[in-house]
């Protein structure tokens, strides 16, 4: 079965999954959204997210960037990772390196989402995307969070996606239903758009049963958010959040999750800043895993292959040189052009598959990058703080 | 005293050094130059410099690159490095990623230029820059070396020093004279321009005696070359060559080499694809070198730090992220604008200083970087191969 929201070439539709309105959310789930003056033009920028069944589990992998945000921090050290009934996010202020004042804003979120919905604040996942370093406007985010609690439903998956939204060019959600469960998922992020916009975020919400869910969450955001780079920068405020009501009574059906964060996670690489084309590199033939890795990131995130993959210019000599630098200190075997396959660097396709033969072994590696182009550096030199 | 070469204000100028003619070589060296057809237009293409005196020394640096060239490879395994009397160059082919053919060709070069000077192949250091894994026109390129040897003067560092630009802006060489000695350099480099036309490389002549050449371009080298960014693109092709003829009977002047080679590697970095402003930034407070060192380095290759340099946007939270993200998994104290001097980001300078302040120890380490503009876009993804 063909679906509108697996399109990218490289991730297949799980067996016999049906679509439907992105709105509604896994059964046991409502959310709503609100605006509170932190996004201009009365855009959705406070939202919540909330599981009604007591007996729920939840996972959530944070950024490991050492200025790490204070949300990032609160979530860390003072919610109950496993018991995350709620979410509670803003966009338009990321809440960053904002010191002592920042952490007591952070925790005044959970508590008033906590108070909105008779919750304990170690139950609230807080999480924010926007300008680092500009003093949270708490008390009209607080009140943006109970206007939300009021519009909390069902059907409240797209008011939830628009509250998370910074500058990506459109929203990245869907709601699937396979194997007997529903999951619903929203997601943002477009690499650090305008100074400081940064932040990938991602929350799934299932009826399916899952039993270890902060593994499995670990496992599926590995082969997708892990392998994926606009511009090599790490944000100060990652944050996936899998939480299931467990309503279905069954499990998830085996890579679902998996092919839902693999598609999302190739969405944020092709809403990257400025980005046209979106490429997949894999690297075979390396003698360790992490010497494919390294390869494999260094190749999408030199700027030369990157803007060759702009420029569409199949130029096999940029990724020789980038695993040459990747691997400085060692000596290569000769690469040509029949190790290296970088044709649809130059063809007219909007996802461009790149190959990598090292002859040192049996390891491998990919990753998907997004093109460098003179939109990235409008988005990222012309706006002025 | 000032020249009009020490103009970097990161450089200081040793005292009492005079600027002369920089197509005067150092006594005991000769240079010249021919167009063998590599670069259109009738450029120069093809260069020679030589060490009358037999008694010399020399040392080299080679790019650590694994995916080393021709030459850099026949310099590393046939060249006796402390003996090089000659340099032949090309520009407008790198002879990398080319197989066996390659090797022989290098070879050939270094065959040719030892038969027209009258000396061992072994003597005869190999450097070429320009597009990669494209054979070398080798009949040509020979032709040329008779030519270039035809023109060899004491007057021949203009010409050698153009047989090695590729698409600099402008030449960088010099001749100083100081505390009794003199000393000839001439630099290419502009980052990786055009698909592959890639490659820093430095040739150094002087009259003094040089001791222990390798440790003290290894030295100087460090401090210089090491220390610059123009796109975090590490060369096939590197090259650093310094001669010393012993014809002055006395040392260099402390510091000179060091401030040569600085000045130099700073006009790479002004002088990258695109490049409009220079930047520098000194990582203090780090609890290793080596962590000082990636800070450093990630910052200065951040393409959202080196964006905020070409539009000018005094942004400290971006050098906040990219620290972090250098450190990820460690827990760094807040870092604020009282950590991170970034105002002459903003500032109408061409050469900022930028700092950041950690709170963990006491090593530092700076690094210099060019800007990420428009023209770095268009000269790489606007030509096809």
């Amino acid at each position: 079965m063909t679906t509108s929201f697996f399109r990218s070439r490289w991730v297949d539709a799980p067996d016999g999954v049906e679509e439907l309105d992105p709105n509604q959310l896994a059964p046991g789930f409502r959310a709503g959204g609100a605006h509170c003056g932190l996004k201009g033009g009365g855009r959705t920028d406070v939202g919540l997210v909330v599981c009604d069944a007591e007996e729920m589990t939840s996972g959530m992998v944070l950024t490991r960037n050492a200025s790490a945000a204070a949300p990032i921090r609160i979530c860390r050290d003072e919610v109950d990772r496993g018991d995350v009934r709620a979410a509670v996010v803003n966009s338009g202020n990321a809440n960053a390196e904002t010191g002592e004042q920042g952490l007591a804003d952070a925790r005044a979120m959970c508590e008033r989402t906590a108070a909105e919905l008779g919750l304990n604040a170690s139950q609230v996942a807080v999480a924010e995307t926007g300008t680092i370093g500009v003093p949270l406007p708490v008390d009209a985010v607080l009140a943006g969070i109970s206007d939300a609690a009021s519009t909390l439903s069902e059907q409240g998956g797209g008011a939830f996606s628009d509250a998370i939204l910074t500058t990506d060019r459109w929203p990245k959600r869907c709601t699937l239903r396979a194997g007997g469960v529903t999951l619903s998922a929203q997601a943002k992020g477009a690499g650090m758009i305008e100074p400081n916009m940064a932040t990938m975020l991602c929350f799934v919400q299932t009826d399916a049963v899952v039993e270890d869910p902060d593994a499995l969450l670990r496992t599926a955001g590995d082969a997708s958010f892990n392998r994926i780079t606009v511009d090599g920068q790490m944000s100060t405020n990652d944050t996936v959040l899998l939480q299931a009501s467990g309503k279905a009574g069954q499990p998830l059906p085996e890579g679902l999750l998996e092919a839902v964060l693999m598609q999302l996670a190739i969405e944020i690489v092709r809403d990257g800043e400025g980005a046209v084309r979106t490429g997949r590199i894999e690297v075979t033939g390396a003698a360790t895993q992490a010497e494919a890795e390294r390869v494999a990131r260094a190749i999408a995130n030199s700027p030369l292959v990157k803007t060759a993959l702009f420029g569409r210019d199949p130029n096999w000599g940029r990724i020789a040189q980038a695993a040459g630098a990747a691997l400085a200190g060692e000596d290569l075997d000769e690469l040509g052009a029949e190790n290296i396959d970088a044709a649809e660097l130059g063809a007219d396709v909007p996802e461009a598959e790149i190959g990598l033969r090292l002859n040192r072994g049996d390891h491998s590696a990919h990753v998907w990058f997004s093109d460098l182009g003179y939109e990235y550096v409008k988005l990222n030199a012309e706006y002025t703080t």
